[in-house]
């Protein structure tokens, strides 16, 4: 008898990314529904899982890692991919938000940039993305048909939006966002402030007490930048975190992107409120924002987790990359290789997000009871042999193109490379499409 | 009448990597023999041209470019891949080289590292290599092998080698290698003092005299770490640069890895000699060893080309990821979003490789009268919609995994992704074969 609900994987090199850092040579792992029921060495399987399943999958030559979980990014800016390079970020920005706001009124393109980026997101081995975007129901309508689990919300912005509203439309629209996605296992809602220097208190605290009062996270920009900080100081007289604890803001429901520029003080504040901090190496590299003090938050106990930033800054969304660098930036900055082990790169890349989402308990790591997000990545590849420490490999060798097979809530979205719910080809021919009109926002100017 | 010596290429979007950084759009490239031997758009493609081809290839969805030259590499260290991790370097270098003793006296063992690092290097686009090993004899048979061009020789060492041999034996040894493969068009031999510290100044003078009489280059690390400069300070009263500029060591046929910590003399001596520099920041950053100053060697017109280092301390040999981190890495800790432009990066990994080995008449750009040393790059993926500028594409988004096709002197070495003329599976496996030996070289110790 043929249960449908059943998928059993065996012969893994089960990569768990649990809190003991557990791996399982020739595992197996069992998913009935959304959910991991069983898992781990394959002649331990139990008799009742040996027959009937759905499918049968022999992960010989694969690594079977949970998803990834790519705690910062804005998907929809994949239109605008290397449109504005070597520039300074003040006038990269101004540039970026023309083009934006030239383009992105229509929600249609807003969903084709998202749906791109959610593309290339788990062709990639990302299972869980927290993105930042104008016309947020456009992009879980995408994360939903694409299969793609999504963090999202209203962007809470003091200047007109690139997509047409204005700040006094902010909190009703986010409030639908919460009646419409709210409800739904593979979504999580939030609220977006853009960042301190962009939204005034009177819109942190309304972002704040909706986020509260609906049981979701809030997330904003914060510490990115010199002159970021520069223009609170200037207005608060206190830097970005110590404004944002002012107005109550720092909290275990609290996620902020990049915290590049922040002292000792800064950190004792994000350590001791529990807000997670997102690492965004890539992002701040390339636009020249400075160096995160990474050891510095993992040595005082900040929760830490990792993103991509856009891929207009970027240019592309690659959490392999962002591993790689997170592990080994900062031991050359610092002159220690001993900064940062891999493991703990990993469980940024990770399960460390799931905390960032109050989901620990259902996502993050190949555990039973877990949902049954994961991947299956490819070990034949002359860069992974030998393999002496899979942790190692994943985080100094591998790469996107290694991604096989990607499964959310045990539905697969990824099989052999190539997206099981979406037809990539028509999807980058209508972004080649839009081309001409999107450059042509920057000519307009000249 | 077929020609069986010509290759046409059309409807590629050419990235010659000339000194002009020529793109053509829509393409085509004819090869005879082993050169190229016209590039323009194909519509202009003479009549002549457009008939009897043995081989004709669309390139649509390609970039055409040419092969990555990587100036620094170990590739027989591909066996001790993730051996060794999370060590300050003097206790890495010491136990890597406990492991490399008790394997690397086997010739067998050391040929097959370096095929396998070979194997990595061609199916991620690289089609010349500085590889630096022992057993040289080796890598340039493996390399006449699988089919990539291959620039090594002799290291020169005080110590034991790892291959069995001592310093009075390198002369004979490095002769016999101009000899057997000197006159091959394909191979590049120099000499390669192995560094300052670790070899005496009479070594140096060997394998400079040597290489000047058999017109070989002559290259070795230099400056990599703090305490290399102070071990060289110690012993002769200069740093490594100085050092070698006293031995008469600094010219247009020195290629010097590395060059982490140089001041401004040290920078000054690099620019008016024409000495090559090889950034490697992948490893730089590992080992941390720190950030070259590279917007500083470039403003003064030091020769800068690009390498990955080994495997060791990588995990892998990844070109596309060396040029992300040279572009990227600069403006970060510059906090200067213009540093190191994007152009300036891919003809480091190209170009200045060719003229580093002083053939950029023969290598480096889709030239007419230059060998067809060339890679064709997928650009169906979602990393890789929209492209506004292919150059920034190739140095900010593209990765191995959009490798498809590679050919070297006009003899195709990867097709659609796989090696043309070494099995993988098989090279893999042997590998694997000996992992239990590597391993056990260090829990004797323990």
């Amino acid at each position: 008898m043929t249960d449908n609900r059943k998928l059993v994987i065996t012969n893994a090199l089960i990569v768990t990314c649990d809190r003991d850092e557990t791996v399982i040579e020739h595992g197996a792992m069992v998913v009935e529904g959304r959910d991991i029921t069983w898992v781990g060495p394959g002649d331990a399987l139990p008799a009742e899982h040996r027959v009937g399943a759905r499918e049968w999958i022999d992960a010989s030559e694969r690594i079977l890692m949970p998803g990834l979980i790519n705690m910062h990014a804005h998907c929809g800016d994949s239109l605008f991919r290397g449109l504005v390079e070597d520039l300074p970020l003040e006038d990269w920005l101004q540039t970026v938000w023309k083009a934006e706001a030239a383009v992105l009124k229509d929600p249609a393109d807003c969903r084709l940039g998202t749906m791109l980026g959610f593309a290339e997101l788990l062709l990639g081995g990302v299972t869980t993305v927290m993105d930042m975007f104008w016309h947020a129901d456009q992009s879980f309508d995408a994360a939903r048909e694409i299969g793609i689990r999504l963090a999202s919300g209203e962007i809470f912005f003091d200047p007109p939006g690139m997509d047409g509203f204005g700040p006094g439309d902010r909190p009703a629209r986010a409030e639908a966002l919460f009646d419409r996605y709210g409800d739904d296992d593979d979504l999580f809602v939030g609220t977006l402030p853009h960042g301190t220097y962009t939204v005034s208190p009177k819109g942190i605290h309304e972002a704040l007490d909706l986020a509260r009062a609906r049981g979701g996270f809030l997330s904003t920009h914060a510490a990115e930048t010199r002159a970021e900080q520069q223009t609170v100081r200037e207005r608060y007289a206190t830097g970005v975190i110590g404004h944002l604890s002012a107005l109550g803001a720092l909290s275990p429901r609290t996620v902020l992107a990049h915290c590049v520029h922040v002292d000792s003080q800064d950190i004792e504040l994000l350590a001791t409120s529990g807000t997670h901090v997102v690492h965004n190496p890539i992002s701040n590299l390339k636009l020249g924002s400075g160096i995160a003090p990474l050891p510095e938050m993992l040595s005082h106990g900040v929760s830490l987790c990792l993103g991509t930033d856009g891929p207009i800054s970027g240019n592309d969304m690659d959490m392999w990359l962002a591993m790689r660098l997170a592990a080994t930036l900062h031991k050359g900055v610092n002159e220690n290789a001993t900064a940062i082990p891999a493991g703990e790169v990993l469980q940024m890349a990770t399960i460390n997000g799931a905390r960032a989402l109050a989901a620990e308990d259902r996502l993050g790591s190949i555990t039973p009871g877990k949902r049954a997000d994961f991947v299956l990545l490819d070990i034949t590849g002359p860069h992974a042999a030998p393999i002496f420490d899979p942790i190692n490999h994943l985080v100094f060798a591998a790469g996107r193109g290694d991604v096989r097979d990607v499964f959310v809530s045990g539905r697969q979205v990824v099989r052999d490379g190539r997206l099981v719910n979406v037809d990539l080809a028509s999807l980058v021919a209508q972004v080649r499409g839009l081309q001409p009109r999107i450059r042509a926002t920057l000519e307009a100017d000249s």
